[in-house]
């Protein structure tokens, strides 16, 4: 996979792109990131890429030509490579065109779901505003999506774009080793996790569930599913709507929420 | 304000820390922000964080001690500047006591005013685990707060304490300047934002609506309103039903939704 980030602050993306799996997953040759500068592309000398808005107004606007050029740019490049046949490009088939996704407050809701359909895909272009707003033209007729990844203001795109871009990239596959998938598999129940704990089997007077250190398999998998039911009750009752319960689940839901004192902590 | 982040990856934030506005905010001394490594806060030899869990199951999971240890050294550091009494301290009066958040799927839904609840705080400390589960024990007994920035699967708590951190430091009276703020300001309508335009007026045969050009400024007013409905009628109605809408407002969206071909996008 390739993704291809805009935007006027690419030293942002340094650390980020260079550490932990991000810095692997390019390592290991399984995806390509670039943050490119899309003041690059103005037409003008002094590399204007906003303006200010028709009809008046605060705030200024992203212009479209720099970004519109920007995209041509890499699209041009992925046909003059295509063309070429790259090595691997007969085994992977002809690339499908770039997914362009603007990072916006309007844009749709970032999901768990989005991150898998965006895995699918060969080439990833993320365009970056920052305090501006885009050019609707933008809006309209570059970009295939729009996300916004929660409901809070940021200065910018560039946060948006480094999570959709770790979200996707550690479900390509061999990014992940097999330490690290075991904790998503965890998360893939729909449950938030049961609580966790490890060495010491004390900590000032704090003590580790006995239950955990029973050795008894199947009491510790059953804790720990109520537990996670338990958690999901208190802090994000709206997840148990999008599950299939057992009957048993039921049953443990039905004393947690009939338990003395059990009440959802938010 | 000021905000520490204990991670094991501190190279992560320097991009983030040091550009755009979360850099300026530290040269006008608006906020300092540092990550600190708290495997520097290890009791072992080899700067060990993690153990395996007890109860068996895959994943590691972040031991207390070097957590508990980090924090407790900021809240020695600030006590002893407080009793010698900082520049400024008689006049900001006793520092209140640090929010310790932790950024986990687990968390509250990070929101607007959660943004601007901790933006009314002296010192924020945050907590990022990376692939690795928590000790319960951090959860229970250390952390004031536990956050989550969206339904979706990351990496670590890095990229989350980053959104935070931009969020919450953007609110800051000084931070922003007046071309921003504005900005800022069409999102506490409560609506996304209405469409906007720059120059030129017309692209790749793409023109600027006329009613922009038309410099009759109440009627560009409504038409932005509209437009504002409309969007988040198309996308978001969720956000509707949080507002308080005009006679008017409704008299809009009455028409939006009856028009012909008026469907939401999702």
């Amino acid at each position: 996979m390739r993704v291809d980030v805009l935007t006027l602050f690419p030293e942002m993306f340094t650390g980020v792109f260079g550490s932990s799996i991000l810095g692997k997953a390019q390592e290991k040759g399984l995806v390509s990131l670039k943050a490119i500068n899309f003041r690059d592309y103005s037409e003008s000398k002094h590399g204007t890429v906003d303006d200010t808005p028709y009809g008046g107004g605060g705030g200024m606007v992203l212009k479209p030509e720099p970004i519109f050029r920007a995209v041509e740019a890499l699209l041009n490049e992925q046909a003059a490579h295509s063309s070429q046949g790259e090595p691997g490009q007969c085994l992977s088939g002809p690339k499908r065109p770039p997914r362009v996704i603007l990072l916006c407050p309007q844009g749709e809701s970032f999901t768990q779901a989005k991150a898998e359909e965006l895995a699918r895909e060969d080439h990833l272009i993320m365009i970056c505003g920052h305090y501006e707003g885009y050019d609707e033209r933008i809006r309209e007729h570059l970009v295939t999506d729009e996300i916004s990844v929660g409901d809070y203001v940021l200065t910018g795109g560039e946060l948006p774009a480094m999570v959709v871009t770790d979200s996707v990239v550690r479900l390509l596959p061999g990014v992940l080793g097999n330490e690290t998938s075991a904790v998503t598999d965890s998360f893939s129940t729909g449950l938030l996790e049961y609580p966790h704990y490890t060495r010491p089997v004390e900590y000032q007077g704090w003590k580790v569930p006995d239950i955990l250190l029973s050795g008894h398999h199947s009491n510790i998998e059953a804790w720990r599913r109520k537990e996670a039911l338990r958690r999901t009750w208190e802090r994000r009752p709206d997840l148990l709507d999008k599950l299939e319960l057992t009957k048993q689940d039921k049953q443990w839901l039905a004393e947690i929420q009939t338990a003395e004192g059990q009440k959802p902590k938010a």
